[in-house]
């Protein structure tokens, strides 16, 4: 995958790409990250690529003509152009998959001021949101939605991580992780997983990743169609915490 | 405010926090931001900080030694102590408001194979989920998170820059923005923006900025108390939309 990301602040983007699992997919040849500095595409003498509002009101808007120049010089056929913004689509792991798929992505970061418009209405394909907070600039969004896509590509998880990869896919939180001491400032882990039953074991895992998703995130479990068992093991919760009340 | 994260992969932030509103926050001296390596408060000799988890499965655990050893040489009497994670509650822009008043925020980056339980039980005080999406660490979450507060602390803005801000906040998506020129590969500013008329482009800003949120975030609008001018533009947006099917 080729991956363009068009900026005001290329240097952001250093420490982050530079470390664990994009580092390993830009070594291992899986992606070619570059990132394009939109001031080089002014042609202004100062180098200046914002101007004052139509219509008047604080900031500046990213001026249109070296944001196209910067998007012609790296655009082909099928590259899908994402700009991150508050009025984006909420992103989450359903397009992260999908934008997986593809072989070039550029990503246009808007910087607080904002971008005008008609580079968003006839150029970008996709407005894409991380969630509901306002940030600096679309740099951060842009880091975000790449870790999350690149770790999708083929090859750049190792067995044991994409295993671990699905266990997070199926629409509940997960279970709660324990490891030695057995116990830590008087604080045990719990008996079943010291058992060696494995069935109990899973059972309980099951129960919990289902009790947490139902007291704190009841709304992933509308979008999920439960098993059987997971039905079961939920009507359980509701009983045993009805017990507790 | 003191920030201290703690993290496996502190090289991660140099660049974020080298650049744009961050830098100058903390040029300024209104924040003071560390970076804290968890791996050197390993008493291992090999600095090795996870383990196998109790009950089997892949992956591994973070171990609740070095970090508990990690919060404890930073912790004071009001610390806000953050682990970023799909679990938690989902961060909005309320959130960062009321962290923007802490004196002390500690941010726990874990790493994609969990962190010890009994850490998040019995020492964490707020989890936070950025959103629904698989992500390799806490280290990007915790980077929005902290852009998203300091701009919100006093004098880290400028005075334009805190207006904008204030525009952002009446819990519409922002209306378009334009600069020159008027017209860009035959696609032209809309006429209204052009007219001089103020009233006429508060009016025009306030439709559109409603219009967007209707279409694409009803959810926003039904958390929002409208005016009631809002509210007749609100009926008006209908009624053209109704009339374009």
């Amino acid at each position: 995958m080729k991956i363009d990301i068009l900026t005001l602040f290329p240097e952001m983007f250093k420490g982050v790409f530079g470390s664990s699992i994009l580092k390993r997919a830009i070594e291992k040849e899986i992606v070619d990250i570059n990132c394009i500095n939109i001031r080089d595409f002014s042609k202004d003498k100062h180098k200046k690529v914002d101007d004052y509002p139509f219509g008047g009101g604080p900031g500046m808007v990213i001026k249109p003509e070296p944001i196209y120049d910067a998007i012609e010089s790296v655009k082909a056929a099928d590259s899908r152009i994402i700009f991150l913004t508050p009025k984006g689509k909420v992103y989450n792991q359903s397009i992260a998959n999908s934008l997986s798929k593809e072989k070039h992505l550029i990503f246009l970061c808007g910087h607080y001021e904002g971008v005008d418009n008609r580079i968003i209405e006839n150029y970008v394909t996709d407005e894409i949101s991380i969630g509901d907070y306002v940030l600096t600039g679309g740099e951060l969004p842009a880091m975000v939605v790449i870790d999350s896509v690149v770790r999708l590509i083929p090859g750049v998880l190792g067995k044991e991580e994409s295993f671990i990869e699905e266990s997070h896919y199926d629409g509940l939180l997960e279970y709660p992780q324990y490891t030695r001491p057995r116990e830590f400032k008087g604080h045990k882990v719990p008996e079943v997983l010291l058992s060696g039953n494995h069935k109990k074991i899973e059972e309980w895992r099951k129960y919990k990743a289902l009790e947490l998703t139902y007291i704190r995130r009841p709304d992933l479990l509308k979008n999920k169609k439960l098993t059987k068992e997971e039905e079961k093991l939920l009507k359980q919760i509701k009983e045993d915490m009805n017990k507790l009340l």
